[in-house]
């Protein structure tokens, strides 16, 4: 690497806990900024992090905790955003220090619900950052795994091919491959729009519908993904390769997703609040549903996207799942 | 339809009776060919298969049986192939009756080992049936959901679309949906390749990798199955219908897969040979596997296909599966 560059990571859930383990693995500081006092506190006090992955062992001479998301970021040169879209608006309010020569970097999985954004573009609307500083995570990769150090891959996205390699190289060890790709846009609408078509799974799921129809729904679903991305950011990309297709299926497929676990619930005849409360968390598909449909009714030429107009009517138009569901059956191939 | 032809089903495997249930949602009555006389009279008896699918009742009045290849095939005006591939080869062997006249469709899975050939090319050159009069039917479809009778899509591909429709026709009910495509090899190499996929993730599933790789290696065999097909067939194709991309899912994600179990064993340290004895069955992929290395050897332009040549070597090679498929995971991305 050319100079040692400060990363952070902004978040304290598992994935966020996952990426902080990566970047021990090559980095002889890492930055953890973290809303809650307890957590910072129950970290130093047992080196691991009370909720999330906590069987991951943290050498404590590595990190620099703070619970001040302005040191934070003043502090370091690369920014990994890692805080789920329920909390990402209130915590980037407090974000007041100049970023804008900063790598800002989304691993949020989401899209900002409050203003419709990718985080990157939040980034470059709000706070001046660059295109060519901003930067996508995507896997498929569960934390969990990261956690067990199961070979993962990664591909990192950035217009900047040296800044996507030097993030690269920093999550890179014997357990996580990782590549690069330009497609910064195209990546961060993939790994929002598969929460999306793993919400329509588990609805299918839990409405009865079996593998043989999941399987139609994830084919389906990869299709509708490249029309949807290429509505909005029309370049060269195969959608089959890892960042769209892994990480479709990654989600798509695990029963311990919670999109997937809230169309479950969905499916199976739950309101959709009865479900969020039951989650005590809100699915990022919720959003990503609402941000993916407006966007699309936004576009001037639409583009068919039957799954996620399905979705949208299931929870937000308070439509019945099993005869919407039955309507999309027919438009599936 | 046009006018009542005449279909038959040779085979009593489990897909066998899948495809007999569908028949008789449509037709009068239905021919249905398999070898064992135990079966047959066991059928008589009891209305329904003994070994496969046993929930399935069928009304004697629609089924026309026989234990005689030769009479089916002369009585019938469809034929549909739906034996293992380990039998398929001795069971043509007895059939001597001119079918060059027939629609002969393939629902083999796999390919006839002594000859290398799909069975389509088998009809072709051994019993002059034109390419026009050959079909496959290509899932995503698990036998056992369509004895659930849950929600599930077939493909039928024909040169000739009139046959591909009345084929569709005879297969749809208000479980099956189906669709109709002209690009009968591809499909064909596609529902052949799928079990050696399926096969690759069991290999990895029984050497300890976890989902996160599984996705990485489906994301990757969707590409390498496109590279495949593209050098034996070109032609304009979207890999990512269901015919291709949903059925290697439905196999790929399938614990139930004979081919992912055998692929499995291996994985866990089995040998070839006792993985087969414990299975009493050999797994499809286990032919297609050679089959698909020694075409993709014969081609002047060879396609890079690092899976299809990882299981090759574990299996054909007496290779480690732990050695091959360390050095598998360094050529995906």
């Amino acid at each position: 690497m050319d100079k040692p560059l400060k990363y952070a990571v902004f978040g304290a859930g598992s994935w966020a806990t996952a990426i902080v383990k990566m970047l021990c693995e090559n980095l002889d500081q890492v930055g953890w900024y973290m809303r809650s006092i307890y957590t910072k506190e129950h970290l130093i006090r047992e080196q691991h992090n009370p909720n999330y992955l906590s069987s991951v062992e943290f050498n404590l001479d590595q990190l620099y905790l703070s619970n001040d998301i302005n040191e934070m970021a003043q502090w370091a040169d690369v920014l990994i955003f890692v805080i789920p879209s329920a909390f990402i608006h209130s915590e980037l309010e407090k974000l007041t220090v100049d970023v804008s020569n900063k790598t800002v970097v989304s691993a949020v999985k989401g899209i900002v619900p409050e203003t419709g954004l990718l985080l990157g573009e939040h980034f470059n609307q709000y706070y001046n950052v660059p295109f060519e500083s901003i930067a996508v995570i995507a896997g498929p990769c569960h934390a969990e795994e990261v956690a067990l150090e199961r070979l993962s891959y990664l591909t990192i996205s950035c217009w900047d091919s040296k800044k996507a390699q030097h993030i690269a190289d920093s999550l890179s060890s014997n357990y996580i491959n990782t590549k690069i790709s330009d497609d910064v846009i195209g990546v961060e609408y993939g790994v929002m729009l598969k929460n999306i078509y793993a919400i329509a799974a588990g609805i299918a799921h839990g409405l009865g519908y079996g593998d043989n129809f999941q399987s139609i729904l994830m084919s389906n679903a990869i299709r509708e993904m490249k029309r949807f991305i290429k509505k909005v950011h029309k370049m060269k990309r195969n959608i089959n390769n890892s960042a769209y297709l892994g990480d479709l299926l990654v989600t798509g497929y695990s029963t311990f997703s919670r999109n997937r676990m809230f169309g479950n619930m969905i499916g199976k005849g739950y309101t959709v609040k009865s479900a969020q409360m039951e989650m005590s968390m809100i699915a990022e598909g919720y959003y990503a549903t609402k941000s993916a449909y407006l966007i699309n009714q936004n576009n001037i030429k639409k583009a068919n996207i039957p799954i996620i107009d399905a979705v949208y009517q299931v929870l937000y138009e308070n439509k019945n799942p099993k005869k919407i569901f039955k309507q999309l059956t027919d438009k599936l191939d």
